[in-house]
């Protein structure tokens, strides 16, 4: 793709209101633009409705807002992000093909240079994840309105495995898996939020998640459910679960990997990286017989390198979530009200 | 539907930051406020992704962003028309089991009353249109970067009619048929938001469409293309049509539906009502021996009593689209750089 943008930046270095007003400026957006970058992902520019052919397996629909600050960080943007977090989405149901929307709230004034680098940025991800980005809508709200971009993308995939991964499959005695170190996406972007200074940049761990779901199916893991890990952390993941089932979850310390570095500015800031969002860590809960198994295909995959098992599933005690510390002792995983660090995704 | 705001107002009279943040505040809100309001519209809150079986015929895959300013405003507010957007992108290309999500962008401060009359404005709408609500995101950003709620809805819908709508099936000869007065909703909103006084109060055209095209595909009419008219307007609509294909478009502007109170606006705002936005509103392309049909069965469904043709498909010339006028000259038909209303839906 070419790396220059595509609308002529002297005639317009911003955004304007008219960008989204459905006249010839946005009807520009669309040719020059989102064509040039998503013309080979399937977009269909024509239509108001992308238009396929009947699925195979069932259907899986999901949607989400990102509204990211600041928009570019460390290892990526707000565009990967958009795409990671729908195609992590409809990987938590171990949906397949899939295709996903892109809408966008821009803010009038908005650096043209800016929209380009995140919808080139979308572009790529999209590639990488191997899905397809089919339809598109754009608003432009007035300066003092939005921050920049706003992003929604949604996402259509189709299920063919026959599972049921929701948590009632949940049986005590499962273990939990995950694929990689916690809570780097949300240290990073603090540590570029607040100008925090390091030895070494702290990147988000934001990555697509379906090729490592479809490679766990594919290996005949007794995979439970899956969860990806985003706002409100794992202790969020697990409070969830236990909510829907009548099960409990203990994690030990010891074996839930956390960047060193990661642990420090947790520390510095006073945040329990078990609250800390990720972008590219999936929990996966396991029958225990599969769970060694579970780890070594994940490391198959780059994105499941670190790879590990974090604790098992036991019947229902008092509390829902617990922790075995590296002193031994355990302690009680709360849940927060909210993220701690808000607008993380 | 319980119309007092399920999330008690004493202790949230206003929505937080955290309300956003993937903890229990949110989960309050998910659990509290959606499931009463979307619960038996098919909302599906206990996994990632909301899931389905296979479908009979082809997916149609849209999305849309809401931005409209003010949120509420006469005949209408942001929550059906984000239902209303929706549907009618579904109902251009003759999708019917319409499925949609819902995302919010709320601006931290925003009184919990009027997130919960749009939400319940949503599933009113919803109702109405025979729609599922099938999933859903929350997002909260700081004070200043949003004005009060942004919604994204998306939808899929089922393709079983075995037509082409595109522009391609058009021809010339065809006839343009519209469902109804034209630039209603465009001028409800500035009339809004400007403090405009007049005699009678204009309220928005907003309404759903899908039934509109159902009527039109049982009773076998041969419906060439559909274009719901929103922002742009109608002249928007046309150009689209002319752009795709090679055919120009002549509308005589007699036949044209625009209520007097509308124009009296237009006229002394200085707007054009075919360049101002509809929300409840189709431009059916249609082969002229079914026209008058198309008319007679659209005046069958109450969003169809005032439909009417408005022109015909031409042969392309040096214009693409224009218009006989009252006087019975023929003047050019013009698309504008953008919306002269901004954040008109």
């Amino acid at each position: 793709m070419n790396l220059s943008c595509p609308i002529p930046l002297t005639n317009y270095p911003r955004v304007l209101l008219a960008h989204g007003g459905g006249g010839t400026l946005m009807r520009g957006l669309i040719d020059v633009m989102f064509s040039a970058a998503f013309g080979d992902l399937g977009l269909q520019t024509d239509t108001d409705a992308a238009l396929f052919p009947p699925t195979e397996g069932g259907l899986a629909l999901t949607t989400d807002s990102f509204v990211v600050h600041p928009l570019f960080f460390p290892g990526g943007d707000i565009g990967r992000l958009a795409i990671h977090g729908t195609v992590n989405d409809l990987a938590t149901v171990g949906a397949v093909n899939g295709r996903l929307t892109c809408s966008f709230i821009l803010e009038e004034g908005l650096p043209m240079e800016d929209l380009w680098r995140v919808v080139r940025s979308m572009a790529e991800a999209a590639r990488e994840a191997g899905v397809a980005i089919v339809t598109g809508d754009t608003k432009v709200v007035d300066r003092g309105h939005g921050h920049g971009i706003y992003i929604n993308t949604a996402g259509v995939g189709e299920v063919r495995h026959g599972l049921d991964l929701s948590p009632k499959s949940i049986r005590a005695g499962d273990v939990m898996v995950v694929n990689g170190d916690i809570g780097r996406h949300g240290v990073a972007i603090v540590a570029q939020r607040e100008g925090l200074d390091f030895e070494t940049v702290i990147e988000t761990d934001s990555a697509p998640l379906n090729g490592l779901v479809a490679a766990w199916l594919a290996a005949g893991i007794r995979v439970r459910c899956l969860r990806d890990i985003t706002r409100g952390g794992l202790a969020a993941v697990l409070h969830e679960l236990a909510g829907a089932g009548g099960l409990a979850y203990h994690l030990v310390e010891a074996q839930v990997p956390v960047r060193e570095d990661v642990m420090s500015v947790c520390e510095l800031l006073g945040f329990d990286p078990l609250h800390i969002a990720c972008e590219g860590r999936m929990l996966a809960v396991v029958a225990a017989e599969d769970a060694d198994r579970a780890v070594t295909v994940a490391q198959t995959e780059a994105v499941g390198e670190g790879a590990t098992v974090i604790g098992t599933v036991i019947e229902r005690d008092v509390v829902p979530v617990t922790m075995r510390s590296r002193s031994g002792a355990s302690r009680v995983v709360s849940m927060l009200s909210g993220e701690p660090l808000p607008r993380i995704c």
